[in-house]
């Protein structure tokens, strides 16, 4: 099989077979595809699109690229989540334990975030000490154990969309929804999971700007993970404002922290909460969701949920004192106050401008070399809807250079809108586009 | 201007500006564009196609990635001829003298062939001593002093369509008529053209298979053509039988000979004559084709033509002792008839056999790096609706090698079809798709 005859068969509109598209993975993953035949079919691809089994077929070949791990001799139901990122968005982090708290084991893979604010990787390493470089035996290892392991991806795990990936980056072939679809999901189903609870984000703040959008990827990456024999749930939700009340890669751990003690905010305790309970049903110890979200609510009032956190941040090698005392977290040398100009009700908290003024204060990064600052971002941001007077602070500005703490500050009084009248506010949980189902082996047969 | 924002504008059914296809050339040219980039938007292009006016400024961008020839000094008008390439296809070599002969400068670099036979290059080099690598100011000197060059592409000519061109080649992206306008036209308007006469072949044994096809290339280039200032004319000829009687290239030399002397097969004349009465027209030296077309007649009858070529040969280091015995071109180990099995009428002469089966005796490239032997192919072939008797020679084949010999005969064999009744003869000239219009000088104005 050339290379140029599977090129051109898909630039003619044509449908791939699973060997031509297991050749093209394979040429990625060994070098056998020169880097510009990879990007001509990667364009070719974006223009005619895939079809689900092309995309299940892509997923799959590109998950075997590299080492799957084995999670079988784990016991239970391995379920896991994934968002398309959004800003503050560090859900993961009191999700993960919540659910292991309650007897699901929650193997988890996560990249470097690479725009305003970091990924969870870089959020956890801001703990001292917290090693994300596991090797896949130590994963496996920890998971049985305890329950759950936060690690980042090794070099085995799907090598082709490392190299995929780094090409679309360069080449505009980046938005195309069968090619995210097998990124996200190849990596995912090399942890060794059985369910996978999606969250996919629409909104300014969101990689998906509009709800149909979202839900256009959605289907496909439902539809896609079913094909791969995977339970996949999937709920859109919004991403116009950032989730909670911190962006920063720190401070949104001390937030996480706060919010396995029970006392996050609103929106951040609800996007966990109805992940987490989507992930105990398929991971077989909940019936149905509202089970599902009391055995949560439970693991928070009884401490369950941060012990667990506590075991894992060990189990890591992190300083487990920044739990009892955020504030042994890396703090920025100025944490400023951005005062309200006015009286009135916050209309609209612009989730971009937000990530951009964390990306001004070193939050994140804007190439894929840069290093994050963890101290750095913002905190105590208000919410639309909250009442404020003159003089009150909008939000808590962390910086370690007085120019970007400038620059962050103008870019947050534009991102935060003050007037008259109590705006309507939009719930953050969007629609349902996959209901989460029982575990396989725990339904009753119908026929 | 980021390469990922033109590609991205490209990739969704942009109109790309001038700056941005220049960057583009520029990019291939200089290597500020990555590979992977260029074939993307190669890519893009193919699928979402160019505009005339963007495949204009693709065109002109490509031929000031190198040196122009500034034959500016040469008086005259310069006319060039360019066919998109057939089995049999010597026309230049008799063309160019006799044009030049007629009194208009015809200034011709050309590529090798990659395929069945070599090209104009392989061709003349077959004649002992001849040079094609003549420097541009050799090259200017000897236009302006005998009116005709025939060199090779020097590697300062248009060098980001080598590039583009290698490219295409492994990414499936070589069918793509403004990709290829862009490909033709700037390496002939960087010779210093004022005018060209083109002639897009269709048929089995071209490029364009079809008529419908050919048209369609013949009408972008002549939009491209005189969107770039020069005068174009084109013809569409037929090219699903050889033209002329010999297919290699010494015997394709020999045969070119034979019609500087008037003793050439009637459809290499005609083609050779139809294309020269136009480049005549364009050149100012004959008011319409038909005059034209009797200019040439006469130097061949008057001997101009042949002396042109003898002079051309010389200038260039040929053994000029060729032209009055060309059996000192160089010769193959077995000369072998094919005979015919039965009486009867030749139906047809597929151009497409007939080129695998001389690539096979070694008159071609496979490969970009491989060398053709100058003293293979086919001569004497029979022509559609010559009547044969059981026994006589259907072609001569020239081998060097016994196996390709028995090969390629067998291949001859399928090629050449001889039935019952005599066949209809379908005329070698097509349809003109641009009229051969005078100088743009010489025009009367109408208004």
């Amino acid at each position: 099989m050339f290379p140029q005859h599977i090129i051109a068969k898909k630039r003619d509109g044509g449908v791939l077979a699973r060997e031509e598209i297991g050749a093209f993975v394979q040429g990625a993953t060994d070098g056998s595809w020169a880097d510009y035949q990879l990007s001509a079919l990667l364009m070719a691809i974006f223009v005619r699109g895939m079809t689900p089994e092309e995309t299940a077929h892509y997923t799959d070949a590109m998950m075997r690229s590299g080492t799957v791990a084995d999670l079988s001799s784990v016991p239970g139901i391995k379920v896991d989540k994934h968002s398309t990122g959004g800003v503050g968005d560090k859900v993961s982090i009191p999700l993960a334990p919540m659910v292991a708290a309650c007897g699901v084991p929650v193997p988890m893979i996560s990249g470097r975030g690479l725009g305003h604010s970091g990924g969870t990787l870089d959020k956890l390493e801001s703990i001292p000490g917290f090693r994300t470089d596991l090797s896949l035996d130590e994963y496996r290892a920890q998971v049985a154990r305890i329950g759950c392991a936060l690690i980042g991806q090794t070099k085995d795990l799907a090598p082709a969309d490392k190299k995929l990936y780094a090409l679309r980056d360069v080449t505009a072939t980046v938005e195309c929804i069968p090619l995210i679809c097998g990124s996200i999901l190849s990596k995912k189903f090399a942890e060794g999971i059985d369910a996978l609870a999606l969250d996919v984000k629409f909104g300014r703040g969101a990689f998906m700007k509009s709800k149909a959008e979202a839900r256009k990827l959605a289907d496909a990456l439902v539809r896609v993970g079913r094909a791969g024999g995977k339970n996949i749930s999937a709920v859109l939700t919004s991403m116009e404002q950032p989730l909670g009340r911190t962006v920063g890669n720190a401070l949104e751990v001390a937030e996480s922290i706060a919010c396995l003690r029970g006392e996050g905010p609103a929106d951040l305790l609800e996007v966990t909460l109805t992940l987490g309970a989507s992930m105990l049903v398929m991971g077989g110890v909940a019936p149905d969701e509202p089970a599902g979200r009391q055995q949560l609510e439970e693991v928070i009032a009884n401490g369950a949920a941060l012990a667990k956190f506590r075991e894992i941040v060990r189990a890591q090698g992190g300083d487990v004192a920044v739990i009892d005392d955020p504030t042994r977290l890396p703090q920025a040398r100025w944490q400023e106050p951005l005062a309200a100009e006015a009286n009135g009700f916050v209309q609209d908290v612009d989730a971009m401008e937000v990530a951009l003024a964390a990306l001004r204060l070193g939050a994140g990064r804007a190439r894929a070399e840069d290093r994050v600052d963890p101290a750095v971002g913002i905190s105590a941001l208000v919410k639309s809807g909250a009442q404020v007077r003159r003089g009150d602070p909008l939000c808590l500005i962390h910086a370690n250079d007085r120019t970007a703490l400038t620059e962050a500050g103008a870019r947050l009084r534009k991102a935060i809108l003050v007037g008259d009248t109590p705006p309507v506010i939009e719930p953050v949980i969007g629609d349902v586009v996959a209901e989460t189902t029982p575990p396989w082996s725990a339904r009753k047969r119908v026929d």
